[in-house]
């Protein structure tokens, strides 16, 4: 069945939109109320996550209220290390925490391969769900973490205030070990992301949230890498998959691959083979067209705090973010979408007028 | 009188060098023991900071120790906040407060013409009192925080989680009150630069620590214009202090403006005129060289965490930084530090190892 909305699919594989289509990281948060409304009555965040139909309806919220362009899974970007047993929780205005944390060789042994399908049946279930509550009216997007992502909070225990130096102290002191963790990640991740597009995801996001941190000499090596054997197998992992879904172009799911702080790095994170690439707000959109563009769709990067601004000012940003890429040619894609997640913060009418200023302004450049 | 070991200045001014100077930022800091006895003794760190004896102690530890080839004022960047009345403290283990912040219009307004020969007298005392101490044996570089970074600071009371999300609202709500306050703090940094200068300073480093945190839209005109003018006042003031104490070159005296997270802006940081540009670990030094290194010498770029490796990983990290900046060949200049600050968790030991790796590394790039 067609989709009614297929502008994100569309600009992901640098096909003609009549208009750059729009979605936000975080889009289904706490800057709405209706969000607050229906986590209050699951609990906590993490009880959330794994009650599959009030996944759907958080998912869902957005959709309703802004038109965006496409729906993404609500969970987090951490399910695996809790699934691996190390305990994720959330407390009130902190970050991500772990109960248990790696701090030697012997715990990365001790990780067995991860059976998403057992230990994540929750988020196939909230999938499965939030693709029926859809019936095709845009497409899902799934995501995970990234590998060294991952490895930073199970490293680590939780975020961090000094760009994660104790985990980069491993890059220098035991690489080995570090790289056998990647390694266990890299399955973990994979079989994560196949088994959403089996429950119906028709896109996949890697978040590798923390690779900006490490150093250029290493990026390859402990990010890099892993995401390009993940994106390889996905890609391989979804072809039959989609024709037993009943898709007769023999394409794999696409994968956008989101590196914060990797601008200077936009060659190599194309070379992933990722169908979109992420871009936050340190790197001008033209720039990085020039670069990758032919090779890849580029999502991004309006400053989320231009959200907080006016309404004034969020109009400027807009058509400055849009002009940035430039005009939307044959072969190129644009997504619309911010540098990084939406502040809570936000006013959810400033949204309405960002989503109002993509769907007048970008025509025109077409 | 001339330097017993002017390496550092002959790279700033990318003259020739028979190997390649080091000094690392933070270089007098908690790792070393020395540095805690004198800290307890002075109380707290504003302080040691406030007793020009001891601020001259703890600048002269990491030379004696090392054989570094430069001092570094021991200072804040946060100084000027504080002598412009609003209470810079530190708790233990947390970074810097304020106990006013700057919140609105009138704040700003409220903030009179700093001083610095009496608000901050204490700092061209320690200045004039480490350059006596040092007697020519190496160059001693003064500092201060950029316009950016102190506003960062001053709005936001403190350091930020969240990437200065509550300060970049201002670049879309009230740019122009923004603008205000940056001016004023142009003013207010040149005039301390200069006092440093005239206190004795041979080199002064303006530090934009969250320079990064810009969007790529708005760097230039929220830090790197101020910085520029900057960078302008104190060439212009310096060329005559210079000629009164005695130097017959008619140079001005060299600034180095670090930008952390800038590496994808080097041509616009260089255009602000300075002799040196700061590279952190996300950069690649050849590649940085390639864009601007026939006008500035670059300065960095060790990951600090490779300070908390092995030796080995040290001797690796110490040779791969200094090749990928490559041979050092006339017109070009390479100062041998960190990407960002030492840790405090640093062996005092893996200093002296990188200290020795570059001098026996760098003399074959030549």
């Amino acid at each position: 069945m067609a989709f009614q909305n297929d502008l994100f699919l569309r600009a992901l594989h640098r096909q003609p939109t009549e208009r750059t289509p729009v979605w936000l990281m975080r889009q289904a948060g706490r800057y709405l109320p209706e969000y607050n409304a229906t986590r209050k009555q699951a609990g906590d965040f993490m009880s959330l996550c794994k009650n599959p139909e009030l996944a759907c309806e958080v998912t869902l919220q957005p959709i309703d209220r802004f038109g965006l362009d496409a729906a993404i899974l609500f969970s987090d970007i951490l399910t695996i290390p809790d699934a691996m047993g190390l305990g994720l929780f959330f407390e009130q205005g902190e970050g991500p925490k772990f109960n248990k944390r790696i701090e030697a060789e012997a715990d990365i042994a001790a990780l067995g391969r991860l059976d998403p399908s057992a230990e994540l049946r929750y988020v196939a279930d909230a999938v499965s769900t939030i693709k029926k509550a859809l019936s095709q009216r845009v497409p899902l997007i799934g995501f995970s973490g990234s590998p060294w992502t991952l490895a930073c909070y199970m490293i680590n225990g939780g975020g961090s205030g000094d760009d994660f130096l104790g985990v980069r102290k491993w890059l220098y002191s035991r690489p080995d070990a570090l790289q056998q963790l990647l390694e266990k990640l890299v399955v973990a991740v994979s079989d994560y992301l196949i088994m959403q597009i089996e429950a119906g995801a028709d896109a996949v996001m890697v978040f590798d949230s923390w690779g900006g941190f490490l150093p250029e000499a290493h990026f390859e090596r402990f990010s890099q890498k892993h995401i390009k054997a993940i994106v390889e197998r996905v890609h391989a992992a979804s072809i039959p998959l989609r024709r037993r879904q009943g898709f007769t172009d023999g394409q794999p799911t696409p994968v956008i691959v989101f590196v914060k702080g990797g601008g200077q790095w936009l060659e190599s994170i194309a070379a992933t083979g990722a169908e979109g690439v992420g871009i936050d707000w340190s790197t001008h959109l033209g720039q990085a067209r020039g670069r990758v563009g032919s090779r890849c769709a580029l999502q991004g990067n309006l400053d989320p705090a231009a959200l907080l601004g006016t309404e004034q000012h969020i109009r400027a940003e807009v058509a400055r973010t849009l002009e940035s890429f430039g005009p939307v040619s044959s072969g190129v894609g644009h997504i619309f979408n911010l540098g990084h997640g939406i502040s809570q913060f936000t006013p959810p009418d400033n949204v309405a007028c960002l989503v109002e200023a993509v769907a007048n302004y970008s025509p025109k450049l077409r």
